[in-house]
């Protein structure tokens, strides 16, 4: 079979050909594969153009043409024989002068040329990787067009507005199939609905955007997310530290930062100095290290920040949690001397593992292991210094299990890393945990500590990562849970509902009760019960308890999870069996028989 | 008796009579009283200047000098007269010239006319306010000249150095000896001084100044009197809300901070915006209640943040903890409606109290209940609004028995206030907490909820902070301790000193225990024991346990705190009792009797 690449680039072709076939006027323009399936570009100025309805069109007749399409052919022709070919289309002509301009070879590909129509075939300009034979390796129930938008030629709003039909396209129906549930699933889950929906977290156009603001219930899962994270650190060495959100400029210039990140910077002027805010706590923490003169003895040194940092996105693609120019990174830098970059990363990796399994996200997880590839000039630090860091990477990722991969070229110039993909509970993946070695930063900013010998010896740093940054990975545990929180993380624990007037204050007593345990719980005494309950059902409240006659007389609350009816229960069991459940961090369904019992 | 500052002032007149005498080519400049005294600047150009070994003969020329200074006596002149009378001292013309400019009177005050000495007399340009009766007045014990220093004239630093003599001056000679000791004391528990001493916090020059870094130890502290802040507001219906540290322009535009901070503000510049780095919390909490359309069922909402906000100071004024650019206030809003206030503070003032009172530092406190005064012009707001909010707070005051003061003229542009000042272990007066109300800010962003009739109501707005800031918190607890710290607020709570190698093993079990009950525990095994007892001392660790053969025998430890020696103790009885102090924010030594019983 063809790689997917190559089906999705020929059906990009196939549009463009049928496109031209019903829209005679359409100067196609460039159209290239992408993730899940493909685009292509046209301009239909001067005459019809086609909408989301004459989409199913278009694929019938994409379809009726790829019983055609058996084979490319293609040739290598000069610029002026290029122009020639596409006459009119100015894009085209644009493309083939560059071309002329970069001295490229120009490749014209054809395929159709003996359809039953009659037509000659459908030329592009194209450097190829199609299918072989597109008749036999597509499946043509396994790519479906889209939707039509609007995007600017070559992707400049000073440049004409063309017309971009999309398509999905997979190797098989069944993937196109899943996609589309999954997408379809995403959309309900949007962390931007469901964020105003729940009152977590909230934009206004006065601070800017990108740059969004925690309501109380967004902040009681920021918190419990930040709190949950340091105590899985703090009994393993690390110290918090705290830094301010700016700098001067020359700290960025000592690390690099100030080249590396450019005008994603934030720039800072006072009325004597000149700041950046900072896009990193890399290099503040360093500042802090240097500060203490170590000793072997005191190494590894682990310091851990939750802080925020700044970069300069532009203001159009900004957005929810996930596109922000302020984010909060659940950072921590390790100075450590090379024979312990091992056993550092255990550590970090069982606090990882941990940490996910918590949130349900350690099914189809992979690690890619980043390493060097052939072409070592492009690095920092010696064969010997990367040998031994690769090696105590891969050696914690054997000892650890983690499923692994060793991805050659894709280590940072300073040093190896190993990324965490998870996935969510519609199966897509996220890039959010990292480690990464680096000999560079201790380098420039010249740290030591002193060896047995008496010597200044240069510590490794380790940047970790678990969270990734606060807000982006609270937006994918919004989507992820679709708002249907664990008990923990939840802003109203448990909601209690008294049936009528007469035992609301029965109703109070429990809640005294519950908050004894610091249990986030709610009295909703307002309207018909039914509608209460429906209510804790819509906004997917973990528990709620309903007190009413018998309730009052015995002493219980009659308690029921999302995941059913459980009963009437003795306030202290409920109160003790939802703390232990919040406690364990435990997700409110799969324990519910324990209560039971 | 002379009022004290008359007092001052006088003895400022007399160092100038003395030094003229001494030095007869110095020209006197300007001299004023001051918080603790007085000091004038002299420009000896041309002629020998005193040095602080000088002081000495000074004062004693002021002491005899005082014998002979019975009354003033003042003369209004004309400009041409006072020139004449000061030919040659360009300071005083360039004063002289200034007044007739202003067209404001010149006066001539003349003392000590009938000296023995044969001199006419000291005469000084001024505007008066000394005692009548000089040597009846003033106590010859109660003042002592200081110290010599440089000062720009008109504190200018284009215009020539001057010579500046300080003088210390209080009614009685017990206030200025009470002076000089706490003085002595200050420079001990100088913050600046014991946080690089017990590595508390750093500064960088890559960093810049006034942005002060956390290190572990101070993190400890800080976060300890954080987490104590909001254990004291979260059941008192208190929500955490986050907010970032820049925003458009139009934001502090729209609040009016950016008028009223003006170049205090960093101005943060973007690809495409201009934002500011926020001065204050305000605004933003403003924000997220807008988001909400609130009813009055809803009221009052309040929020509370540890958020840091930035000013841009002089950077050569900054230093320590105290004066900083970034400071990050335990913010809080409270929107609320007028008949809600007293509510309200009153829940507020019962957080400073038990806050100060866990800090030692409820003795000696006083509040200033600041009031409008007549020019009521100046104030925004209803008399109706403005005397329900001073009355408000004035039955809070007194509902809460606080050792109030009415202060006009005190209030704030957009409401009054309660100030807290609070006296730290020597007797220094900090003003901390600050509870506000503001009748300007909803006005500004327009809020509004909806009352019992279905119409839109302006709540009030109550600014509230009760550290005032974590950083210059931090600081004075720094000072108020001299560094030793409570038990709960010690980075090292307790030290494990084994008396000799072959009790490391049992020290190393009783670490696991006490770390069991999450104390803070460091084993030192280092060093003779003798020095290892003198550094918990050196360092101020609250308690220690020291382990030998008959403690290894017995499964004991022998206890000593910072207020001496207990003995020998089981284990867990120590872990239960330490762990206990800690829960109750004691400090080590008034409970240990407890343990010994």
């Amino acid at each position: 079979m063809a790689e997917i690449e190559h089906v999705r680039h020929t059906l990009a072709h196939l549009l463009a050909a049928a496109v031209k076939d019903a829209y005679p006027h359409a100067k196609p323009t460039i159209g290239p594969a992408i993730d899940t399936g493909f685009y292509y570009d046209f301009d239909f100025s001067g005459g019809e153009q086609p909408n989301d309805e004459a989409l199913k069109d278009l694929q019938k007749r994409m379809k009726k043409l790829l019983n055609v399409w058996t084979e490319f052919t293609h040739e290598e022709v000069s610029a002026d024989k290029a122009r020639e070919v596409f006459a009119g289309n100015q894009f085209k002509r644009e493309l083939i002068d560059n071309l002329e301009k970069e001295g490229s070879t120009i490749t014209l590909y054809t395929c159709g040329h003996s359809t039953s129509s009659g037509q000659g075939g459908f030329t592009d300009l194209c450097r190829g990787g199609h299918c072989e034979h597109p008749n036999k390796e597509i499946d043509t129930d396994a790519f479906k067009l889209d939707k039509v938008a609007g995007a600017y030629w070559r992707g400049d709003e000073k440049n004409p507005m063309l017309t971009r039909i999309y398509g999905l396209a997979f190797a098989t129906k069944e993937e196109l199939d899943a996609y589309l549930v999954q997408r379809e699933e995403a959309i309900k889950r949007d962390h931007r609905k469901i964020g105003a929906e729940m009152k977590l977290f909230t934009s206004s156009p006065l601070v800017g955007a990108g740059l969004p603001l925690m309501q109380p219930n967004g902040m009681i899962i920021r918190k419990e997310i930040e709190d949950y994270l340091w105590s899985l650190h703090k009994n393993k060495g690390y110290s918090r530290v705290w830094t301010p959100h700016l700098a001067k400029e020359d700290l960025y210039i000592t690390s690099g930062h100030a080249a590396k990140f450019g005008d994603e910077l934030f720039r800072v002027s006072g009325k004597e100095e000149k700041f950046f805010m900072k896009p990193m706590n890399c290099p503040h923490h360093m500042q802090i290290f240097a500060d203490n003169q170590f000793s072997y003895r005191d190494m590894p040194v682990r310091y851990f920040e939750p802080a925020t940092v700044y970069r300069d996105e532009k203001s159009g693609q900004l957005g929810g949690l996930t596109r922000v120019r302020a984010i909060t990174q659940d950072d921590g830098h390790l100075f450590c001397r090379v024979g312990q970059i091992n056993q550092e990363v255990s550590t970090i990796v069982s606090i990882i593992k941990e940490f996910y399994t918590t949130m349900g996200m350690m099914d189809g997880y992979w690690v890619s292991l980043s390493v060097r590839d052939a072409d070592k000039s492009k690095y920092l630090g010696t064969d010997e210094v990367w040998n031994t860091a690769e090696g105590a990477l891969e050696d914690a990722a054997k000892s650890n299990g983690l499923n692994y991969k060793r991805v050659e070229g894709e280590a940072t110039f300073y040093g190896p890393k190993l990324d965490f993909m998870f996935k969510d509970a519609i199966g897509r993946q996220w890039q959010l945990a990292t480690i990464q070695c680096d000999f560079n930063l201790p380098e420039r900013f010249d740290l030591s500590f002193i060896n047995e010998q008496g010597e200044k010896e240069r510590p490794v740093v380790i940047h970790r990562a678990i969270s990734g940054s606060l807000e982006r990975f609270m937006g994918v545990m919004i989507e992820h849970f679709a708002g249907a929180f664990p008990v923990w993380m939840a802003p109203v624990q448990v909601r209690v509902l008294p049936v009528s007037e007469k035992h609301t204050e029965y109703a109070k007593t429990l809640m005294k009760h519950l908050q004894q345990y610091e249990i986030r719980a709610e009295l909703d005494d307002d309207d018909s019960l039914g509608k209460r309950i429906r209510n804790v059902k819509i906004q997917k409240v973990p528990f709620f308890l309903v007190v009413g006659d018998e309730e009052v007389a015995n002493e219980t609350a009659t308690l029921e999870s999302r995941a059913g009816k459980v009963g009437a229960r003795p306030i202290q069991k409920i109160c003790e069996y939802i703390s232990n459940q919040i406690r364990q961090k435990k997700d409110s369904s799969p324990d519910i028989d324990a209560l039971i019992a």
